[in-house]
């Protein structure tokens, strides 16, 4: 036996496992500088369970790769100053676009989750074929890009999210009731648009990046969330045990297609008494406002359709909070059947529920509040987003820059080819 | 660098981390063995990615723990028949148990998941004390420990399922309304009955553990399931990845109490409309049968009822049938919802609902095809348990052996003492 465990510790002496092994070491260790702060190499060492020669290397191939930088630790209490290590915020750049009914979106972060570039372009999406979307898409992806460039670097990833049934492997839009799309590859036109980039193109459900932009990594209190994200359609994403949850074939997250009033209306989708049709932007306008009013009318964009509606709540109007009201109780309701369902740690109000947030939150505590079998809501609390109407996009962007915290190989070595890294 | 790079390879040497990998790498192989099957070292090295003298000295270790033993291989069509390694289906044992309204049942798998002892006893809860049937429970554990022992062994764990809301990191129910039971720390009274015991004293929901039965470990189509199980009341369980998603507090799985029918039935539990209140058995049984048909008398037991029901529908009993119909409705329109929020491969129907499946399923089936938003259902299937009224001890028993595959050295080496193998 004795001869066989050294055969054990002899296992890093080549072949795929030992490849797999540091660049999951390399993972954990861009881990634990974002969860736990910076720190020196010993600290690090103590705190990841490895050793300090380990830690050493590791953190030498991340500085080559430009991830993570030294720096000096503030004089403590106790000793002299030591040298610290700590993720280089510049180091690597993930991107994230959106297409939505009415705006095409891209958006650029850093590792340190910092916005380098924002661009936005209204469009009527419903008006145009899906060639020409993608094209005014690509059009702003090509100024955010030369953000990047400009800081000589390229991203790491572009992700894509779209206001449809998404099939992830594909990259394909199954369908887009709300756009009124059917089988559109989005991935394969990008990518073609984008000169069969180096970089990983991705597409996905819009309401599931936005869920991802909630969720916290690290915060033990966001490991386990939910998030209800509506614009015109009404999507949502699940945040399980700090990983998104996508289901059988990535559709999960459709809550507004929940069945919540079986003798209301038509929903857009054909069914009667989605949750949608209680708690969309569209059921708020009809209740708040008569078909004349301009709140209603076609020239307003959703920002200001939001603003206007929470100007007339803080004047007191009694229609619009009324209105407010009403869809309040209703995303309560469903919101109370999701957490007997899931029982998450916190259900995010996100899109334009977020920025009405505070003229509903009471009303959907009440109810989540009386229609949980656990007692004290079994723990589920009601928070606001407050990332605003960029939620899905900036989802996009951080599923981008999370590619380097599961596989830090992506970044190559400053001047070093990479040989098999990545295979 | 270089010299950084071979103190990598020398973390083996010794420390916190070598256990633990050693401990991972323990694991990778039991996994490796119960989800592909019997190998040869040498093809279990190239399936795992570890190196051969590295998969020796772990399969040594495991053998020595009486977890795997060697066989001969069939002779194939190439070649001589060589040695394989495969599991020992006696090495170790595990034993579920369980409170429920009507009974109490115990229950033992060995390591090959063969049940090996089975004991249940009718049990009218609501008529005793939580002491009185925790002490009938203990009555049963101590015959299935027995059995165990016979064997010359002792289980790694007994986790006990509870028709009831289960603070697991506590080990307590919190509420059980059906049992009447409010704030009972099962786990800390079986410890004391059971003599302070080595191995694991853990509670779950009972719903929960029905759907860790239904999870197949290793099947693709069986890692995002969700169950739906039904007795007197209606709880559940979600298999995400793979692994049973619990929730903020573990309270996930509580689909009876989503309301589906709002101007439908007051429910046990106090609200209106609960899933519970159209699908359970009451309510099959008050649709089925006059109050003074023996079918509903309190002498029946729930098998015995379930029996009947089948019988009836089987000859084709008009009332009998409609009430299928309408419950089978039912059971789909809250499916239907469940599949838009979470998009699982399957969604199993266990406990009386499996029992009555042949009645049901087209009927589900059809409200989950219409209730969908994703095309096709979006890859969701519906399927009937085949476990039968046992899937909740059986799922028990299935959480205490799987303790094992997560640490092998939960098992003692024959002979050896354990140094801070599992500290």
């Amino acid at each position: 036996m004795a001869q066989a465990r050294d055969g054990w510790q002899g296992a890093g002496s080549g072949g795929a496992d030992q490849r797999t092994l540091r660049r999951a070491n390399l993972a954990l260790v861009m881990h634990g500088l974002r969860d736990g702060g910076p720190r020196s190499r010993a600290r690090l060492a103590a705190d990841l369970g490895l050793n300090k020669a380990t830690v050493s290397s590791l953190v030498g191939e991340l500085m080559e790769r430009g991830l993570v930088r030294e720096g000096k630790a503030e004089r403590g209490a106790v000793g002299r100053p030591g040298t610290i290590v700590e993720l280089d915020g510049t180091g690597a750049y993930g991107v994230g676009a959106e297409i939505n009914v009415n705006h095409v979106t891209t958006l650029a972060v850093d590792l340190a989750g910092e916005v380098v570039s924002e661009h936005r372009s209204s469009v009527d999406t419903r008006g145009l074929r899906p060639e020409q979307v993608v094209d005014r898409l690509v059009e702003l992806l090509h100024g955010t890009l030369a953000d990047v460039a400009e800081r000589g670097s390229e991203p790491v990833a572009v992700v894509t999210g779209v206001a449809g049934l998404v099939d992830r492997d594909r990259g394909t839009v199954s369908v887009a009731p709300n756009l009124g799309w059917q089988d559109v590859p989005v991935a394969a036109m990008l990518r073609e648009r984008l000169d069969e980039p180096d970089y990983l193109v991705e597409v996905a459900n819009e309401a599931n990046l936005a869920a991802v932009a909630e969720a916290t990594p690290g915060d033990p209190d966001r490991r386990d969330i939910l998030v209800v994200h509506g614009e015109v359609g009404i999507g949502g994403g699940i945040i399980a045990d700090g990983r998104p949850y996508q289901g059988r074939l990535g559709f999960a997250g459709e809550f507004g297609h929940m069945v919540v009033d079986r003798d209301g209306r038509r929903c857009g989708c054909g069914r009667t008494g989605c949750w949608e049709t209680v708690i969309g932007l569209t059921r708020l306008l009809e209740e708040a406002a008569d078909p004349t009013d301009d709140l209603r009318g076609p020239e307003l964009e959703l920002e200001e359709r939001v603003a206007e509606i929470n100007r007339r709540a803080a004047a007191g109007d009694e229609r619009t909070l009324a209105a407010l009201h009403e869809v309040g109780r209703w995303v309560g309701i469903g919101a109370a059947a999701l957490t007997n369902a899931l029982n998450p740690g916190v259900i995010v109000l996100s899109g334009y529920l977020g920025e009405i947030g505070e003229w509903i939150e009471a009303d959907v505590e009440a109810e989540v509040a009386s229609g949980v079998l656990a007692p004290g809501s079994g723990g589920t609390r009601i928070a606001l987003s407050t990332i605003g109407l960029s939620a899905a996009v900036r989802g996009g962007a951080a599923v981008a820059i999370d590619h380097v915290y599961e596989d830090p190989t992506l970044v190559p070595r400053a001047g070093v080819p990479e040989l098999g890294a990545t295979s």
